[in-house]
């Protein structure tokens, strides 16, 4: 990790900035997939999973008994920690559902807004090392509760043509019945355009690489809505004297082996404090299975010490991190100076991977600063926010003459005269 | 307008599509803007209004002096409408306001979100024929409500160097103090990157011209939030008989008025009804001072007879119309079944340009048919919602075993580990 001490304001800036991305080149190869998919559909699905990850299908879609087969071979206690969690994250997520009052802003002028959910939404999940079921979880359960009519869900295959049975069990809980064997920017553009037999969708939800987040881009462009822009994950941690330097070393080590792009962060107002955590860094790492990604990772992390907490939460606000976690026994007194995170863990006992996996809250979040400008996935994400009016005539006769005066400065007499032959008719009802 | 009677549902995907918008070729043009901003600053700003708003400008920045002067030409009575609007739109964003409450999932972790404002909001006001100050109330109430930092807006000046005084009023009634003179796409790359004189911002919002609409698709790719796509403004009407042919008429003119590209729709369950509709279309667009946009627009619309209201509004589902008018004394039985639309307007007096300038409502709606998966603009768009959690030693007890399970499942052990530790600490402590 590379440390600073007592940096001065003018270096901020730099010391918050990600590495740059340089998707540029990606560009055409990944146009060139979504065109192929639009105009080939299935076949270039099948080509490119024969190119892309070695297996010949002959069916796209994940078939009934491949996944009852799963819900076999999926271990007990795996079964019953994903239901622990599922419980939670349904009850958070829940808890978002808003129904909102009618407001007569003036009598007779009735407003609200009524929560509809996204009819079809397309969930995209990324094979290789790691089965992130996790991930169905986050972004299926909102899914449900949002009521979303149409939930498709498109994660590669591995050589031998089978989906892992713990990503097959995970959708099948959160009730997605309609899953197909494809990864990559070929299940983007899919899921944007359709093909004979995967549905076209109005948003796309999920993580991937960066030929999945560059068709996320491409397809936006095209009017399909993402979840958010993404970019590698990333954790800040605040630390104080307070804190717990194992604890605090294994959530740094926790992101850090996610890849080795992965953003880490620790701040302290104590040098003591840092150089505790760094050396718990250094002998945890050691024994990480993923060690290798996880040094990579620590190469380009930073650790700053800060004259006091005051500046740690400013820096980190700077930063907008997508995990915050405040490890210090006072952290509840520093979260109404929090203005940007994605998500933020207080105490010590408050582990990213809780939030990760089982709390209740959502993983899906604002990467590379993005968390200045988006909130992380939520019940929101899944639903539009329609408005409704309904003016009677009292309520136009009230706020008619304001139209009119307001339409006519605009130079817009076509919505004047919307109101005034309305006003007219009142008045000769009444007469 | 073409005149359809009970089209077959093969034929509705047709009748619901929106025109073909070709930006290809804008995007080198605008591409060259936004890099001549980035390195040149003010100076650029100012070469483009010599340019194109016919210009010279010797500050960007409008004055004090400017402000003061505007606020005594603006005509009271234009000033009492602006207000009145002012107070149903605070009225009905103030109730969007939420307070989520916290949620204890599982005895021991507690889970809640907090909203904080964007801290740095641009907005962009075309200028032109029409001097939208119904937008400034449209998007600047919200940036109070939601307490954004900072808010700054950008627009056009006429060629004498000056900005419409109704635009200035409202502005400064909204409370924006940084008004800055810059329109089209300069301006939009001016807030995403910042100048000397302008501020560098996290989300643009705001109408305006093609090349503001794909500098803000451009400036989105650079990582600063926009609040959503665009297209040609849109009504759809549903008219029964109970209708008044004559107000569905000036509604749907005051629509055509907006440009030779707004889309109009009407539906009807009667074709008489919907003769009578038209009849009055023809006769009433005769009176507009913008008769020759009307009649452009009424080229392209369309008009159609279903069989009955229930096809009616599954049609208007299917085009997801920017505004929904149901002209109908019994508008209130199609609420629940309303499922893509921007804004929805109940009965007869409730006319578009309630919504446009006065209800309370917000006027910033998804054209497009982006109703389907995007929601109009509201307190929402200003706000972040930050997720917070807070697990005791109790807590991480009751989530821990799952944590670590799934972790395990997913071979990320360093998240598991973050757990362990924390779970080898507690019984520790308790032996």
């Amino acid at each position: 990790m590379k440390t600073y001490n007592n940096p001065t304001k003018e270096n901020w800036n730099a010391l918050t900035k990600r590495p740059a991305i340089d998707q540029k080149e990606l560009g055409d190869l990944v146009t060139s997939i979504i065109e192929n998919v639009k105009s080939k559909g299935n076949l270039a699905l099948k080509e490119y999973a024969l190119q892309f990850d070695k297996v010949t299908l002959n069916e796209l879609t994940v078939s009934k008994e491949e996944i009852e087969k799963a819900k076999t071979s999926v271990p007990q206690e795996l079964k019953d920690a994903i239901q622990l969690a599922y419980g939670n994250i349904y009850t958070f997520h829940t808890s978002q559902q808003t129904t909102e009052a009618v407001i007569e802003t003036v009598k007779g002028v009735k407003c609200w807004r009524k929560s509809v959910g996204i009819e079809k939404v397309g969930l995209y999940i990324p094979g290789g090392s790691a089965p992130l079921f996790s991930t169905i979880l986050m972004l299926g359960i909102p899914t449900k509760i949002a009521a979303c009519k149409e939930v498709i869900l498109c994660t590669p295959p591995s050589k031998d043509g089978t989906i892992n049975p713990a990503i097959l069990f995970t959708a099948d809980l959160v009730g997605i019945t309609k899953i197909y064997k494809a990864g990559g920017a070929q299940a983007i553009a899919a899921m944007a355009v359709g093909t004979e037999t995967i549905p076209q969708v109005y948003k796309i939800f999920g993580p991937g690489n960066q030929y999945v987040t560059k068709a996320k881009e491409l397809i936006q462009q095209m009017g399909v809505a993402i979840d958010m822009p993404a970019g590698p994950s990333e954790v800040l941690v605040i630390a104080d004297r307070t804190c717990n330097p194992e604890f605090v070393a294994a959530d740094l080590l926790s992101q850090a082996e996610h890849g080795p792009d992965s953003q880490v962060v620790l701040l302290s107002d104590s040098e003591e404090t840092l150089t505790k955590c760094k050396i718990a860094v250094e002998r945890q790492v050691q024994l990480l299975p993923r060690k290798d990604t996880a040094l990579k990772a620590l190469e380009n992390s930073t650790a700053i010490v800060f004259k006091n907490m005051v500046e740690c939460i400013e820096f980190s606000n700077q930063y907008a991190p997508e995990h915050l976690i405040i490890a210090s026994e006072n952290a509840n007194q520093y979260v109404n100076d929090i203005t940007n995170a994605g998500s933020v863990f207080l105490g010590n006992y408050s582990c990213e991977s809780a939030g990760d996996y089982a709390s209740g809250t959502n993983h899906t979040l604002p990467t590379n600063g993005f968390a200045k400008n988006y909130s992380g996935v939520s019940l929101d994400s899944f639903v539009k926010k329609i408005t409704f009016q309904e003016l009677n005539q009292q309520g136009i006769e009230n706020i008619g003459e304001a139209i009119e005066i307001m339409a006519e400065a605009e130079g817009l007499f076509a919505h004047k005269n919307a109101v005034t032959l309305r006003l007219n008719e009142i008045r000769n009802d009444r007469n």
